[in-house]
């Protein structure tokens, strides 16, 4: 397992991290850009979900550099237990937070056609903003995904 | 992990799959109960991710029972595996089905107070139906973790 790749303390599991980081980011960025973002709870909660995902994602990115320029080694199990832990918390709280953020998309567009009717709604970040939360949930599924390995295999 | 709560050839872990099964069953009968439900999307959704958990759930119940009745042992690694994934991916969808129901029920009664204004909307079947798949959610993210446990534990 020492050469899964986006395992902790590697340059892939850099570039994991600071992709949850980045687009966690764009997500909160497009979303307050949209007028009127405020009136809709499951648009306040996918930005506080967000901030949580960018808070832990760069945490881990900062101990991925730490590790990589001290060359230190991440992968004991106490540390991996934390890191499946955090990151199916964070998984659960995004794909909630982008899944209730869709429906009410798909409402809009689909269902009731206020996207086309009311041109003053700004759909096209709303939609945006949901599918940089959805690409957050898959890169953070992967690294879940990738320390319940490890996990597996340092037991 | 012989001894662990909800394991599968249990009665506890029947008892899990039997309450998995009634309470997507429930969500699904409340929710076509609820007139108008199908001019939603989201809830279309919730009743096709509640219909596979019923399947699933019904089918590792079988096994439960089969298991129960002929004293079979059903924690070799391979069928664990196989429960986890299955565990994971129903989870996953209900989860998805739920939150993005959750979040036309929050804009309805909360954010556009439509449940209050408008008396057709049958309002609370449709919170009742959501908090069922919740429900459902959360017996089999508890399925998924024993599972996983004894997925670790046999490796």
């Amino acid at each position: 397992m020492k050469d899964l790749v986006g395992r902790p303390g590697s340059v892939s599991g850099l570039v994991l991290r600071l992709g949850q980081c980045a687009f966690a980011a764009s997500a909160i960025g497009v979303m307050v850009g949209a007028l009127g973002f405020s009136t809709f709870t499951a648009f306040c909660y996918l930005i506080a979900s967000m901030g949580l995902q960018v808070l832990w994602s760069f945490g881990l990115a900062c101990l991925d550099i730490y590790a990589l320029t001290r060359k230190r080694d991440l992968q004991n199990p106490i540390l991996v237990s934390l890191f499946v832990v955090g990151d199916w918390v964070t998984a659960t709280l995004t794909l909630a937070a982008a899944c209730s953020s869709a429906g009410i998309i798909v409402l809009y567009s689909r269902d009731l056609g206020f996207c086309k009717d009311q041109h003053h709604l700004p759909c096209k970040k709303f939609q945006i903003s949901v599918a940089f939360a959805f690409i957050t949930w898959a890169l953070t599924a992967i690294s879940s995904h990738v320390m319940f390995w490890i996990l597996l295999a340092s037991v």
